[in-house]
């Protein structure tokens, strides 16, 4: 198979984790026989600083016309403190999601047996965990209007949702579910916002298309306690844009390091992945950061494009790093192994 | 001392936690020669049932003329999924703050030492944890505007902020950092919306006149990382209203059961005081709620009134209580002991 690939390495480790992600599906094109192109654009802080803007029109481009794109990571503390920064590399991420219509990000939390001394959870709490969570992604307060005063008193963003925003991921999510173990759990606040309940009454209808999925409700601040307290209860978590966000950096302690989960996020016509892990600008360059979150973000590529056996390749590549113990430092402190000894070891075993 | 203090016990396990604190309350009456005046008024599901509305005028006249307020809890699921209904009993304790201008929550997080096999993390997590969480409680996205288009196929929540209600609860928060380890945590999400980046501006200026305290920033998906992988990091927290909402129900598995935390929220004029669990239906009536965070909730009422010793031995009675394993089976699955065995035994250790 020939795939145009978008490689987007952005800021802080982005760069050097993406490398490794190369490096794996590359192992991948010559073991199985595949062409895969590379080309590479600037996006976040880093395009910021070269072009004055977070997000290039010829890295929106290039993205609009390959196959799909790898991401790094995105974000630089320069911009976090300023209120007065006319740009910010996250705007980059935005747009480019709200362009390409990326609208489910899709984020596999599973506990990996070898690591589970890692996590702060007990062991009995965390075995056998393996959900999903749908996550909207191109809606809600995230993109709704914006506006301040003009004395810069008050400010405020609008969360906003449509019938069609909702359905569209919702179908996503139950056919996740219907092939899964049957059971989605829609998160929301709906005892207080309008927008959660017009997601109630769109998903509950839904579902009645999807008989062999068992739909319940979760308050988002329940929701915040039962995936600490009893995170096996679920098969496929579905929430708007912000629940997720947060929900899904929470569930990422589960495994015991956020620098083992991968993510994708699709659209009609563009699929975009990407470690879940921030641009962790105190480790850039030091070759210290976790290149697996962003390995496996590769697997993820591979499988929206069909090819199982080739992702399952680097799947047990990975596994088999975790179980020798050829791992960053972020999971096992004596680790004498740097990012691209990591990265050359999954891709030599695939 | 005298006070005229309001009983609001509201829904299903509320009434019978409620009881539990004001046993001790009277015990605390007759201990230290005090006179406590209590009236009760409806709220909640039970006052729809009977009055047609969540918030009774005269129950709001009650609490205005009342020195302090104890609150049981709120919420039937009858109301959760039926986005048709007119009224819901949540918007009567909504009601409530913004009448009563409660804008400060107060959770305090501690792990009892006595308890640790009963949280979900590990015990090298937990240990010595000790913070506050300080939400804002009548603004942000709770209580802006909600529209629904005319077919009922758009729906919106505003998310709005003012300089003057992020100062007030601000003020708050740096002077209870001040009296403890002197570290403020602002969680936000500035970088995407423009509410939050009002927050740093304000909380970030307000900071300079606090000089004993450090102030940090945490994105709320980072912070619900953080809770669970560090939450002997925190001293004081200080966040909007639903970031609020998320992060304290998370933090609350870190006790090991939410029957054991208590909440103040304070205005100008006006202070409540309520368990932080909900009004759990399934055990309503059943004797087996725990009422620890309803009667810790009263020790908070206390405190507030500059009762401290009287506090004291209520906390000290709970302490006992939760080493003598006079604890419902939310705490020990095997205890004997019913709610009101367990009010009845703190109530007379006090
Ligand atoms: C960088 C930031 C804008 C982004 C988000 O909030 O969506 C990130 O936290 C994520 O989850 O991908
Ligand atoms: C009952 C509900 C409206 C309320 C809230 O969201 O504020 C509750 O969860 C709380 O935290 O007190």
């Amino acid at each position: 198979m020939k795939l145009n690939l978008a490689l987007l390495p952005g800021d802080g480790v982005g760069p050097e984790v993406l490398s490794q992600a190369v490096k794996c599906l590359q192992a991948v094109e010559e073991t199985f026989n595949h062409q895969f192109i590379y080309r590479e654009a600037p996006i976040g802080a880093y395009a910021i600083d070269k072009y004055g803007t977070s997000l290039p029109e010829k890295t929106l481009d290039l993205c609009k016309t390959s196959d799909a794109i790898l991401f790094g990571a995105i974000g630089d503390p320069k911009y976090d403190n300023n209120p007065e920064a006319k740009t910010r590399p996250e705007e980059g991420l935005l747009e480019l999601r709200k362009s390409l219509g990326l609208f489910a990000n899709i984020r596999p939390v599973k506990a990996f047996s070898s690591l589970s001394e890692k996590s702060p959870l007990k062991k009995e709490i965390i075995e056998n965990v393996d959900f999903i969570i749908y996550r909207e992604l191109t809606g809600g307060i995230y993109f709704g209007e914006k506006k301040t005063n003009e004395d810069g008193t008050i400010a405020s963003d609008l969360c906003e949702y449509s019938e069609k925003e909702i359905s569209r991921v919702a179908h996503l999510a139950f056919k996740a579910a219907k092939n899964r173990d049957g059971k989605l759990t829609l998160v929301d606040k709906a005892n207080v916002l309008e927008s959660s309940r017009l997601w109630r009454k769109v998903v509950s209808k839904i579902a009645e298309s999807y008989p062999e999925v068992k739909l319940d409700y979760l308050f988002v601040d329940n929701a915040a306690m039962q995936l600490i307290l009893n995170p096996r209860q679920f098969d496929v978590i579905l929430t708007e844009n912000m629940f997720g966000d947060i929900l899904s950096d929470e569930a990422s302690v589960i495994g015991g390091s956020i620098g083992l989960l991968a993510s994708a996020s699709i659209g009609e016509e563009n699929a975009l992945f990407e470690p879940i892990h921030g641009s962790y600008p105190q480790a850039k360059g030091m070759d210290i950061a976790n290149p697996v979150a962003s390995i496996l973000s590769a697997a993820m590529l591979l499988e929206h494009h069909s090819l199982f056996e080739e992702a399952m390749a680097v799947r047990e590549a990975v596994d088999k790093a975790l179980k020798k113990g050829v791992v960053t430092t972020d999971l096992n402190e004596k680790s004498q192994y740097g990012t691209n000894q990591v990265g050359d070891f999954i891709a030599d075993n695939i």
